[in-house]
């Protein structure tokens, strides 16, 4: 498969507002499409005309390029970056915590950056929770974290139907967890299945067939760990036969952190489930397409270069940061190492890199 | 996502036998590569060094070409057709039944083939059943068929790892049906996994990790109604964690027949979701991979270019035939319509398309 992170192609969506029954053709959000393996942001192609032009990524000088980028540079001046940009987005496992532990010196590190002006924002693919149950956690943590800083790809699921005008008579049928559930509910949306459905089973007999929701209008696809063949059948006939559904993934992850012990297969065995029987490309919410960065910037209106994306992960994180034209920053805090980081055959490059976030606060000792 | 018959890769394989220690690093079978969607003979990256290069078909004139093929012709004289060809490959599904009932004029037509001194062969991707399991399918409905004419991919599975001397000291890990179970033991393999776990489910606890067995050295994943998560993890770790361990599909298939009154998503769904969390493409043996065929002209000794396929369906039955370099007829007494095979977006034409295989009878009597 080929991976590169340089190689980029812009997508533009006419940005024409609609009556319902015009939903489904067009979207009011510009967008870079990232080919980078299947983590990229896919158009339902049946429903969207895409107006796609190969291009190239340009880097800060504005100069195009297909090289690599420069090898990434280790943090000696946190000041210096700071000081660049007006935003830090942060992901958060591996980066803030790791399982249900604190990462050491995190709290010290936030409370110095907010005393210094600059905005926060945690950013997750773990799509099993809503804003306000990750608020929750972050509350155990004891982290002093509002709702409308957290941004969980359940919550990209519904900001994004509210993005391009989802009817409200239309529902949504969810294969995941209860996270986007809770969100659709808040967004004003109707749903079917999630957890309902996880105990369903299909007893088949000669001349049977399933019965499905002509109303549904689009299938959210998270990770879910009460997945069935039900549920992959429900899922596979709205977006086959009812016009226009929407297929949307939160994220490809292919593996998660349910616990310490060990990777778990991710979001995107769901979602490549799903493909698979539709042959249709989800269109991503999650990391690393660049959906939630541009309703961010929108929703703050910040410039996209005054981020930086904090995250432990490559092929996630920093390229989220990249595809959305911030600065990028790579912990070693959490699956990434620094021999992964300067494998040869590994072309996604921050701009920086260090140990933790708390990396801040002795960098700018050091740098008085 | 690219789909065109015409472009293939050809990825010759070296040829080396080997000790068991070193079986998973050389395969010794010649394949040609389908870059046709996803329904493609892929590499396990990492363990196979394939050596590939761009090519393009070549037509029976010998002329190598990008362009599309000739629109298919009604075939219009059977006998010239069948004293072309030596042996008929048939598709099941929609071409001998349809679910439970066998297609009009289906036993006098093998008879006057098998009359003829035709070699009759019947391949199907449903990889649920055996091939003893198939053979009493054929029997209910009056058809004189023996085990050794029937080609399921489940048997392909098993005849797969025969053709890379898979060691009988390691394992292999059934996601699917009874059918992939009875052909892996008849082969004298070792597996676990398939319907046994189609109950299991995963209670997390802080700390928890599914165990799983080091001694897998091989996934096989085909259709599977009793899906789960426990199975996706499970096969996730063998591939992700044990060296060299295999990730085969028996096939890719969007949808699949399992009964008479819609499409229910096919194997294509497990096998993405396999695809998803390992990041790895399978291997694929059942249509329109060419592993069976080449197994079948190797077994027979016959040529490729003296056997006709004949199919209902343009991406799999159609394409197995051409990427093997057979003749194909398209039947239309299954899925694909004559306006779907003339779609202008269609780029796969079979040699010859008629109504069904009973055609061959009356086609036979109007040109005598």
């Amino acid at each position: 498969m080929l991976r590169s992170s340089t190689l980029t192609q812009s997508v533009t969506v006419t940005a024409v507002r609609h009556s319902h029954r015009q939903w489904f053709q067009s979207i009011p959000v510009n967008y870079r499409f990232c080919d980078a393996g299947r983590n990229s942001l896919s158009s339902n192609s049946a429903i969207f005309t895409w107006k796609r032009k190969a291009s190239y990524n340009r880097n800060r000088s504005g100069m195009g390029t297909f090289t690599t980028r420069a090898l990434a540079q280790p943090l000696k001046n946190a000041d210096e970056l700071i000081d660049s940009v007006e935003t830090f987005i942060f992901d958060c496992d591996g980066v803030i915590w790791k399982g249900d532990s604190l990462i050491e010196g995190v709290p010290e590190t936030l409370d110095m950056l907010r005393s210094k002006g600059k905005r926060l924002v945690f950013v997750t693919n773990n799509s099993t929770k809503s804003r306000k149950q990750y608020g929750k956690k972050f509350e155990t943590l004891g982290l002093d974290v509002s709702e409308e800083e957290i941004f969980a790809s359940s919550f990209a699921a519904a900001a994004y139907l509210k993005s391009i005008d989802f009817p409200k008579d239309k529902k949504v049928y969810v294969i995941g967890e209860d996270g986007i559930l809770k969100e659709l509910e808040l967004a004003g949306y109707q749903y079917l299945g999630g957890p309902e459905d996880g105990g369903k089973k299909i007893e088949l007999k000669p001349g049977f067939l399933m019965e499905h929701d002509e109303d549904v209008g689009a299938v959210v696809v998270g990770f879910d760990r009460y997945f069935n063949y039900y549920k992959i059948q429900y899922g596979t006939l709205c977006i086959r036969e009812n016009p226009g559904c929407l297929f949307i993934a939160t994220n490809r992850d292919a593996v998660t952190h349910l616990t310490d012990a060990q990777e778990w297969a991710g979001g995107g065995s769901m979602v490549g489930a799903i493909s698979g029987s539709t042959q249709r490309e989800p269109l991503v919410v999650g990391k690393p397409s660049t959906f939630m960065m541009d309703y961010l910037a929108n929703k703050f209106g910040i410039s996209k270069s005054q981020i930086c994306m904090v995250g432990d992960r490559l092929d996630t994180d920093i390229l989220f940061g990249q595809n959305g034209g911030c600065k990028t920053l790579l912990v070693l805090s959490g699956v990434t190492t620094l021999p992964m980081l300067q494998n040869p055959n590994n072309s996604i490059q921050p701009d920086f890199y260090t140990n933790k976030i708390s990396d801040f606060l002795s960098l700018k000792a050091a740098a008085v």
